[in-house]
C-alpha cells in the first residue's frame, strides 16, 4: 500500500528530525506529558477500524487486540506520567564550596534526550510493540524524535497509528518532525536510517538475525550508537522436586497454558522445562502431554513465523536423544501452529546447542536430570534469558541457594511460582536480559524505566540559576525529588 | 621486572574471578564498603614509598601525586558510602493487585553486579585512574571482581597498588579471586582477556586508538559485552563577547594556567578556544601569548607521550591558515613539553578534520571567527566531547540561547565561567560524553554514578519477602530509598 521510502525522501526526514530534537528539547516535561496522553486519545478514537484492520493483518483474537490496545494507551499514559515525576532524570545536585582546597564547584546533573531514535517494532504486537509501541512512547517521554520502520506484516495497522501520533503532533503543536515513518519492504532503507549521523539511538524487537543485525551496523558507524535490540529467549522453568511433588497435574496445566498462550507467540514463551528425574516428573510430562494434545491449531501471525516455527519444531524433534510425547492430535491447516512437548535429558540438552535456541511458537522442551547437579550444570550453561521462573516451595528455595544464584546471572526477570507470560507495564518491571535476550542488558524495553535508554547525563557546572534547566534550579520549582549533596529530597537547594 | 602472564596464569586467574563473583554477590553492601574502606587505608600505608615510586615512573611532581592518592582514598571511600546508601540501586518496589485484570504481581528490580571486570589504567593517572583507581573502586562497589591490566609506564607504582588491594582482600577475608594484577608488554594477553567469556565488561581511560580497539574486540564477541572507554577530547572554550571584552588579559591568564597545567596532561585540558575576531579576541590572544612564552617546558609523563605530544602538534602547526605566536621562549630538554598556542579561522578550521583532532600536551588552538554564525557552525561541527566551557556574561547566556543549544549536544559537561581541567569526583560529575570523547555517553568514569557501569537490573516477580535481597525486603531492613508504586519513600512496603 505504501511506496518504498526514496533515499531523498528519508534525508528530508532524517533534517526534520534533528531540526525538531532541538526543538523538542526545550519543551517541558508537563508539554511532553500532554502530548503523549493525547497520542493515546487518537489512538482510542481510532475505534474498531483499528482492531479489525490489525485482526485482518495479524490474525490475533479481537479480545487479545483489545486489550493490547488498552496496554499501549496505558504505556502512552505511564511513561507521561514518569516523565512528569522526573523518575528517570537522575536529578543530582552537589553545591558548591569555595574554602575546599580545590574549591568545589557547583555541580547539577541530569538526564538529557540523546537525539533522534530509529525504531523498529515486532509482528506478535502490533500496537504494543510497534508504530506507537513502548519504544517510541519511551523516546519521546525522554525528548527525542522517533522514525518508525513500519512493521511489513501490519502496514495498515502501522499506517492508522501513524495517523494517530500525526493528528497528535498538530493538535499540540509539536514540531513537525517530531514522528515519522518510513516504508520498506527490505532493508535497504532501515540500513541507511541506522547508518545515518543524525540517529543516535536504535530500539528493535524481534529475532535474534534482524536485531544483531542492526547492533553490527551500529557498532561500525564511524560514531558508533546504542541498540536497544530484544531479540527473545527460551525462557526456562526450573521445577523444584518439593513444588513438583506437590501437585504434578496442577503444574502442568498451567506450564500448559503459558506455553500454547497465543500460539506461543510471546518472546517470554517458556520454551524450555528443567526437572529431576522421577515418578513426580513423569507425572507432570504426562499431564502436559495431555494437555497438549488437546490445544487446538491456530493461526500465526503470518506466513513466514508459520514456516519458520515449523522448521525449527521439526529442527528440535530430528536432534538424537529428543522425544515428541506431547503433539496436538489436531492436524493444523496451513499456516498454523501445532502445539508440541518434546522431552530429553541433561546430557543430550548439555551436548547439543541447537536444544539451547529459541523455537518460537506453542513449543516447550522438557529436560530430564539425574538429580540436583545436573540442574545446577544447566543453570550454568544457560545462555542469556529475559526470565527464569523457579517453581518452587520455601524448603525448594532455601535448599538450592547456588542453583538460584546461577539461575540470577543469565536472566533479567526471575520469577517464583508464577509464569513468564504477561509482562506487566510498570516501573518494577525489567524486559530485557543478558545477551543474547537482549544486546545490552542494562535497560529494559517494558515500564517507564525504558525511558533511560534514550537519554544520557549532562552535568551543569557553575551555571547561573536563572539559566539551569527548571529540574535542576534552587527553588525546585516542578517539585522533583533530587539528590542534594548526597541527600534524597524534595527541598529546594538551600543558599 | 614482572614476567608477562602466560595463557595458563590467565585462565586460573579468570576462574578465581569467577568464583569469587559468586561469592561476592553474597556479600552486603556494608562488607563491601568496609572493604573498599580498608583498600584506602592500606593504600595509605604505602607511604612515602608508594609517592617516590610514583615520580620515579612518571615524572609528576611530589605535590600533584599527594594530592592525586588523596584524592584516590576519596574514591574508595565516597564510592563504599554510595554502596551503603544504595544510590545507584534503582530500587524499586511494584506491590501485587489480584482483584486487577490481569492480576498485577509483584515486581521488585534493584541493580546487581554484572561480573567480572577488566580494567585498563591510564598513564596520566597513576594512582586515580590506574590500578587502585576509579574504574576499579567502582566495579568492587558494583560488587564485580576486577583484573587489571598493570600500565607499562608505572609497573612498580602497579605492583605497589596491588599489594594495598591484596592486603585488603585477606585482612578483610574476600574471595581470593576478587582482584587479579596481569602483565603484559604487548597486547596479547589483553586481548585474551577482554575476549574471555568470564569478562562482563571493559573500563578503558586512554588513547582513542586503544579504546576503540578494545570496543571492537568486545562487540566481535560472541556475546558482546560493555565497554566504557574515555578517551579524551579537546574541551572547547566558546568565549562569548560581552564576558571577552570586559577583561581579555584576566580571561588569557586563567586560559593559559588551564592548558599548562600539568604540562597539558588531561584529557579535560582545554586544546580549543573560539572567540570572535575583533581588538578583544586581539589582546586574549596577545595576553595568551605572552603566558606561554614564559611557561618553562618540564618532563611528560613518558618518552611515548613527548614524542606524540610533538609529532601531534608539528602536525597541528603544518596545517594550511594555522599560525603560531605563542611558544614557549625556553628551549625544551628531551622529553619535555614545550607549551605551545596556535590561532587560526573558522573557515580553516572548518574545512580541517585535522585541527579538530586531540594535541595530547600543552597546546591550544584559538579560532577567530567573524561573527556569531561562525561560532554556531563550528559549535554545530564539533564532535563528542568531555566538556564544553562557555565564558559568559548573563547577557551572553541570553542572547545565545541556540549556540547554548548546540553546544548541550556534543558534550558531557557544560560550564560556564570556571575551566575544565579539574574533574571533581561528586555525585552530580559526569565524565563522559558523545563518541569518540567516550564509548558510552550513557555513563559516568568519575563519581559514585561510575559505579552503574558494572551493575544490571534484575527483577524478582512474586518472591517470598524471607528469599528477597534486603534491598527490596518489606521491612526495608537498610533504611534505603525505594520507588515503591511510583512514589519516593525510605518507608517499609505496607501490608
Amino acid at each position: 500500500m505504501h511506496q518504498e521510502t526514496s533515499a531523498e525522501a528519508l534525508e528530508v526526514i532524517l533534517h526534520k528530525a534533528k531540526t525538531a530534537a532541538t526543538e523538542l528539547k526545550k519543551m517541558s516535561a508537563r508539554q511532553r506529558g500532554s502530548f503523549m496522553r493525547t497520542i493515546g486519545k487518537e489512538i482510542e478514537l481510532l475505534g474498531d477500524k483499528l482492531i479489525h484492520t490489525a485482526m485482518a493483518e495479524s490474525h490475533l483474537p479481537e479480545a487479545r487486540l483489545t486489550g493490547e490496545r488498552a496496554r499501549t494507551i496505558f504505556q502512552w499514559q505511564s511513561y507521561a506520567n514518569a516523565a512528569e515525576l522526573g523518575t528517570c532524570l537522575d536529578l543530582r545536585i552537589d553545591t558548591a564550596n569555595p574554602s575546599r582546597t580545590p574549591p568545589k564547584p557547583d555541580l547539577r546533573k541530569m538526564q538529557v534526550p540523546i537525539g533522534p531514535v530509529a525504531v523498529f517494532g515486532a509482528s506478535n504486537f502490533p500496537f504494543a510493540f510497534s508504530t506507537a509501541g513502548g519504544d517510541t512512547a519511551c523516546a519521546v517521554a525522554a525528548g527525542c524524535p522517533v522514525i518508525v520502520k513500519a512493521h511489513p506484516a501490519h502496514p495498515k495497522t502501522a499506517a492508522l497509528m501513524e495517523q494517530a501520533i500525526l493528528r497528535a503532533v498538530e493538535k499540540c503543536r509539536f514540531p513537525e518532525g517530531t514522528f515519522a515513518q518510513i516504508w520498506d519492504p527490505g532493508i535497504e532503507v532501515a540500513q541507511a536510517l541506522v547508518s545515518h549521523p543524525v540517529i543516535k539511538a536504535v530500539a528493535f524487537t524481534g529475532s535474534f538475525t534482524g536485531g544483531k543485525a542492526l547492533f553490527d551496523l551500529a557498532n561500525r558507524r564511524k560514531d558508533p550508537i546504542p541498540v536497544f535490540a530484544e531479540m527473545g529467549s527460551v525462557n526456562p522453568v526450573f521445577i523444584l522436586p518439593g513444588k513438583l511433588g506437590a501437585d504434578p497435574a496442577a503444574l502442568a496445566q498451567q506450564f500448559a497454558a503459558s506455553v500454547t498462550l497465543g500460539v506461543g507467540q510471546f518472546c517470554t514463551n517458556p520454551g524450555l522445562a528443567i526437572g529431576i528425574e522421577g515418578p513426580d516428573l513423569d507425572q507432570f510430562i504426562a499431564a502436559l502431554t495431555q494437555q497438549v494434545k488437546a490445544v487446538a491449531p491456530a493461526n500465526m501471525l503470518h506466513a513466514g513465523i508459520a514456516s519458520n516455527y515449523h522448521a525449527r519444531r521439526s529442527q528440535a524433534l530430528q536432534q538424537p536423544g529428543v522425544a515428541a510425547p506431547g503433539i496436538s492430535d489436531i492436524t493444523p491447516a496451513e499456516g498454523q501452529g501445532l502445539a508440541t512437548v518434546a522431552v530429553t535429558d541433561a546430557a543430550t540438552f548439555l551436548s547439543n546447542p541447537v536444544l539451547h535456541e529459541e523455537v518460537f511458537g506453542p513449543f516447550s522442551l522438557v529436560v530430564k536430570c539425574a538429580g540436583a547437579a545436573e540442574m545446577l550444570e544447566i543453570a550454568g550453561a544457560l545462555q542469556g534469558q529475559l526470565t527464569a521462573t523457579l517453581l518452587a516451595t520455601a524448603g525448594d528455595l532455601a535448599s538450592n541457594e547456588e542453583l538460584i544464584h546461577h539461575v540470577q546471572d543469565f536472566c533479567g526477570r526471575i520469577i517464583v511460582n508464577n509464569f513468564p507470560t504477561g509482562v506487566d507495564v510498570s516501573l518494577a518491571m525489567h524486559h530485557g536480559g543478558p545477551f543474547p535476550a537482549s544486546t545490552d542488558s542494562r535497560f529494559t524495553s517494558v515500564g517507564a524505566d525504558g525511558i533511560r535508554r534514550f537519554s544520557r547525563p549532562l552535568c551543569f557546572q557553575n551555571w547561573p540559576d536563572e539559566f539551569l534547566p527548571d529540574e535542576l534550579k534552587n527553588e525546585n520549582p516542578l517539585d522533583l525529588w533530587r539528590v542534594i549533596n548526597n541527600e534524597t529530597t524534595l527541598e529546594p537547594v538551600k543558599s
